[in-house]
């Protein structure tokens, strides 16, 4: 584990010097266990050149050359003066992740002439996955689809939405999913991820997914909200792959008996936005452009209206993943992200038909040397529920 | 609803005067939640007199007389100046919540003489709880209850701890659980609650609560590690309560085959401390004084070294509860909270005994006129799982 590391702390540090960046001190638990391979309590600094320093408050018991206990930030300037370390001029912190009474007192604490946003190096930094990131999205991806195998058998005629999630959810459990699902900023909640039958698919919802449903209670208004499945309704599974601390994403659709045939011609024209973007998706490709070809087949189709989401409309097809669901590129109009070897991203055209619900396909892609690799692989036709 | 509303963005009045503030500026969930029943993306401004305004980006189709839609928080200066609203001069935001990053954006929307912290304000006022909100926590504590009843029966012999923690999972989300967990602060994560089983329980974790545990996978090192439980463990089954937007907490011990006399002797020492607390808590009482007595009673019994984990300790033995797991008042030596009429708290006094795991107990309480009522009502010793 230590190269890996070792290469992540050099990514960083080649991103401070770019910055001017003296130290980054890092405490979020997303980035500490990039940085660390493990949750901690405490902080992990960075200079610019040389090795990083672990100040952890919990747990008791951590090893290494580089482990310092302290029971308050304030301890790690004190220690690094005695040990004849200046302190930074210039500092990162997580000034897009950690409260501002917690930035606050780390200024206090290292009275830096410049504060820097840490952050936005992270996320950067974490876009390009490394050989040994991959290989957890592609024992993810593995798993993932092998729960998909699985989901239609999970059906019984008179479920609700909930019914049917709850045992989604448990087939997930069961075959490693470690539940909690890590997503970037304050505003998103969720709880595994999301079913969504019938015009439930047409509630909006106050957070950033890329669909909605009004969820079952006012005070989590996202996802399945305790509808019976009735024949005529799509139902769309998107259950978040948090098998390996690398979150894959996957989407497929069912049937209760047949769909409209607007239902059944927009899932293919999803399928058909799919195909597009991996014809034309390799590195140097701009994010922005996929997301202008997915909504052009859209348009051409006369489908805009329907475009992820009806009424209230998702601003994007696509995403990045990694130990956040929602991590670089954003395929959205308005992105300035170019793809990278290295990548991965979620690519999820989804069309909101009322009186069927939702269509559409998602799959998590590797940006390879010279194109995209579909690391969830399954059938990806709607799938007719048994009886 | 309204009147219950009301009430709340009334009691955060009288708090901005006592505090000076001219304008409180709402915008993460939790506390939006509390200020309007219902999660939304924008925020809520509230002036030290008179109405608030809902300025909302999502959902799309909110309808009401003070709702006004935006896209950016630079509006909402703008439409107050325009409505002939002075800016406020001291503004509380949620300066212990948003980010660094998001409380410069506000300020320099605003340009307050002063900002004032809106989390200590809405933690404060939300710690007493109305007889509307000990309505949904006597909801919640009686399914909460009802659930537990049926834990044992979940149990099958081989099965490892997070075999058991994913049937009960299932088990209360098919009581309606929401299962998503909300945590106050960015360091805790966990998913739905914790089987700790045998000596998993020393395990020491990065988070605050009250047990460890290693959990099943190094990117989240709480709860279930996957021991299989055999003969002489105890499985301590700490699930939580998120049924009805308001969080019950409630821990119950179980045992595979007899266990230690020092852990049946240490649980019995355990339901001593919950009863001379109940004995002695009411209005008026000092939360560390109920610590005290709680940490002086493992002392007397010689489990000091036992009393909330072993090697790695929690120092407090029972915490708020509310929207959030880890509300006001905090039971902890250095608490200067005094418990009030309508706060709810749990207590959950428990011990690890090295060879056998936790041992414990924990239940809600409400905090009444003259004392305390227990809310979470289910047989308090340790039952043994059937064979």
């Amino acid at each position: 584990m230590l190269p890996e590391l070792s290469r992540r702390w050099q990514a960083i540090q080649a991103e401070m010097k770019k910055a001017g960046a003296d130290a980054c001190l890092i405490t979020g638990n997303v980035n500490l266990f990039y940085v660390a391979n493990r949750v901690f309590s405490g902080y992990f600094y960075l200079p610019s050149e040389g090795e990083p320093t672990f100040f952890v408050k919990r747990p008791v018991g951590l090893n290494g050359n580089n482990v310092v206990y302290i029971r308050k930030p304030e301890q790690i300037a004190e220690i690094l003066v005695a040990g004849g370390n200046p302190l930074p001029k210039t500092l990162l912190l997580e000034t897009d992740e950690l409260t501002y009474n917690d930035v606050m007192r780390l200024q206090s604490v290292f009275s830096p002439e410049k504060t820097l946003n840490a952050t936005s190096v992270l996320r950067l930094v974490r876009t390009v996955k490394s050989d040994f990131e991959i290989s957890l999205f592609r024992e993810s991806a593995a798993i993932h689809s092998g729960c998909y195998k699985q989901i239609a058998g999970l059906y019984k005629p008179g479920m609700s939405d909930l019914d049917f999630s709850i045992e989604i959810e448990q087939l997930f459990r069961k075959n490693g999913s470690l539940g909690h699902f890590r997503i970037f900023g304050q505003s998103m909640e969720i709880f595994m991820g999301s079913v969504l039958a019938g015009d439930n698919a047409m509630a909006p919802s106050p957070y950033d997914f890329a669909m909605g449903g009004s969820g079952a209670h006012n005070s989590l208004p996202i996802g399945c909200n305790g509808s019976v499945m009735t024949p005529g309704m799509s139902v769309m599974v998107d259950m978040g792959g948090t098998f390996t601390g690398y979150i894959t994403d996957m989407t497929r659709v069912y049937s209760v008996g047949k769909l409209s045939q607007q239902a059944c011609d927009a899932h293919q024209v999803a399928l058909e936005i799919q195909s597009d973007i991996e014809a034309m998706a390799k590195p140097g490709v701009a994010a922005c452009e996929l997301y202008n070809l997915a909504f052009a087949k859209a348009a051409k189709y006369n489908l805009s209206d329907y475009f992820m989401g009806y009424g209230q409309q998702a601003g994007f097809v696509g995403h990045g993943v990694g130990i956040e669901i929602n991590e670089s590129p954003v395929l959205a109009p308005r992105s300035r992200e170019v793809l990278l070897q290295g990548h991965i991203f979620a690519l999820e055209p989804k069309f909101v038909i009322p009186g069927t619900g939702a269509v559409g396909i998602e799959n998590t892609f590797l940006v390879t040397e010279s194109g995209i690799e579909k690391l969830t692989q399954f059938d990806e036709n709607i799938q007719e529920l048994g009886f």
